[in-house]
């Protein structure tokens, strides 16, 4: 137990209605969540209280001009009951970079660290064991300000909420590349974790949706030449059998789950490539059949394997392999997230044992 | 009354309360509010309701994804106490054109109309006669389903609040020509009224202020040779005697103050000219002395005179003129919109009058 978070109980867990074996993505939450409260230019006390609506202004900013941000996280649980978290020094550093480019505040440290850990230990009964299985944890920041005059907040809410979860995507993903829509500008703000960011990309997806692709991959908007992020995935090109990914930059997110397999993937002595990457070159490479895979990189979906794209209406099969870099990457880093592999790098963060 | 909309009015009002002489912009808010929900793919009736908090499930996919658009409007009061609107059909059309780009659904146009003409009947005393005094109408849509994966939102509120409002901007207003930052990309939505469009120009638009700029002018994304818009404000530049705006595009606003300050000043002889403005003829006329005059247009500040701006370090003052076209135009059509001047044009609207 900590003292810098109050923390409050619910009466009654609600575990026992919710079926593990069925989960939806990010739609059942646990008991509990985490709230700070940011007034007078500082984080007010932190607590842990049972998950449940919270009271907003209708003029609150988040409301009207979008300052909001967040982060995805997951924690494992092993055979012994241990939980861990995946470099949550990484999500701690990258929320606070996306707070700076949205005139938020930065979130304290301590808080942060004390109040995952407390709330995992709380809702422990909610991790289940297993690969596949994780609890999924949404910090997010919130503007809470009232008034419609477009400015910074000086309020927000700093709030943790966490929600069992399986495998991510289900079935066979189909990404179209492209070339009409965008994603982010040089020198705005799509290596953030801003939610405007999202919203901006459901209406292509949509479109890109009802053609048969779930996924867009962007390209970048001066061009469309380069190929870029998926919005909630990096994305990684197997040529021959040498990587492909994008380098971050102001418009693609700096991934957790992207930077890890390229070092992951190094040290099984894979050859990656940190380069912009052509279309031009992905579309010749399926043509002349050394592209061998496309996947996706993310904290939900750890690694999802594309099994063709679209560009400009041409349309492309990538072949199914029994040795896929993406399968054996994944089972490597879960594996490695969840206690059941070896750690060299220091990655995994074990959550320290505590009652609560 | 209508029948399509549900009245609940408040026990007393708290407009006693309010010093109409000094009001700052957007904090203050009437007594009531308008709100309409949707869900299973369609807008419910609405409701007028005492103007409080909304509950909110802290998974509520606008906190996560940003998908929230609004408005901003203005009612006006002549002295014989009618009630004017100006253009609301604009605005009810741009924000369905803004929710289409963020995969929302449209709103009803009888809805939008019944919503503002009650709540302005309901609200008559907030208005104040005069030029400079106006209700300030923020109508605004908010994604409230619940659960954090990324995909649109299956239920929305619209809500309308309003806000008694004085002149918006005070003092001289120096800006900052951007050329690292930016505000949208080709193919994105910075010709919308997203809510994520404002919170990533606040962090630029801070650091300009913290150099003694009250706002940014953005420039395009690829070169940032090109004057866009300032964020919250289309902008003119007067050349010699000649008006120059830069034309909407995908990202920048069709402002409805800005398309209504071209037609004024076309009938009232101005030369005007909608076509892209380099930022490099401007730098030119501001040292030949050609460089006459520089103003914000949008319906919050209706017209801000602009004194002075820098570009990369240069710093340019603008002269007094005793005949500005801002303040000509400024006077022109708020005269217009607070039925206080001619409307040739067919702007004004005239709120029935109905007893709620």
């Amino acid at each position: 137990m900590t003292d810098t978070i109050k923390v409050t109980k619910v009466a009654e867990s609600k575990i026992s209605d919710v079926d593990f074996s069925k989960l939806s993505f990010g739609t059942v939450f646990t008991d509990h969540m985490f709230v700070c409260e940011y007034e007078n230019g500082a984080w007010k006390k932190p607590e842990i209280v049972p998950y449940g609506p919270i009271s907003m202004d209708p003029s609150a900013k988040v409301f009207h001009y979008g300052q909001a941000v967040f982060e995805g996280m997951k924690a494992y649980k092993d055979d012994n009951g241990k939980i861990f978290m995946f470099r949550p020094e990484e999500n701690f550093n990258r929320i606070n970079k996306s707070s700076e480019r949205l005139a938020m505040p930065a979130f304290e440290k301590d808080y942060f660290f004390d109040g995952l850990n407390t709330l995992l230990n709380l809702e422990s009964d909610w991790i289940k064991p297993g690969n596949d299985n994780s609890l999924y944890l949404r910090p997010f920041v919130i503007a809470t300000e009232n008034g419609v005059s477009a400015s910074p907040s000086s309020k927000y809410k700093f709030i943790i909420i966490c929600a069992p979860a399986q495998a991510y995507y289900s079935g066979e993903v189909k990404v179209l590349f492209a070339d009409q829509y965008s994603r982010s500008a040089d020198g705005g703000v799509g290596f953030a974790k801003a939610a405007g960011n999202y919203a901006a990309q459901f209406y292509p997806t949509e479109l890109a949706k009802k053609r048969g692709y779930q996924q867009v991959v962007w390209t970048d908007a001066n061009t469309h030449e380069y190929l870029e992020e998926a919005g909630t995935m990096n994305v990684f090109f197997r040529v021959g059998d040498k990587l492909l990914t994008a380098p971050t930059s102001d418009r693609i997110l700096d991934g957790i789950t992207r930077k890890s397999l390229i070092e992951l993937a190094k040290s099984e002595g894979i050859d990656v490539e940190v380069r912009p990457v052509k279309v031009s070159e992905i579309v010749e490479a399926a043509e002349n059949g050394t592209l061998k895979e496309m996947f996706g990189a993310g904290t939900a979906a750890v690694i999802s394997p594309i099994c063709g794209f679209t560009h400009k209406d041409k349309e492309f099969d990538l072949p199914k392999l029994e040795d896929a870099y993406g399968a054996r990457l994944k089972q490597h880093l879960t594996s490695l997230q969840a206690n059941r592999a070896e750690d060299p790098f220091g990655w995994r963060y074990e959550v320290p044992s505590m009652t609560v």
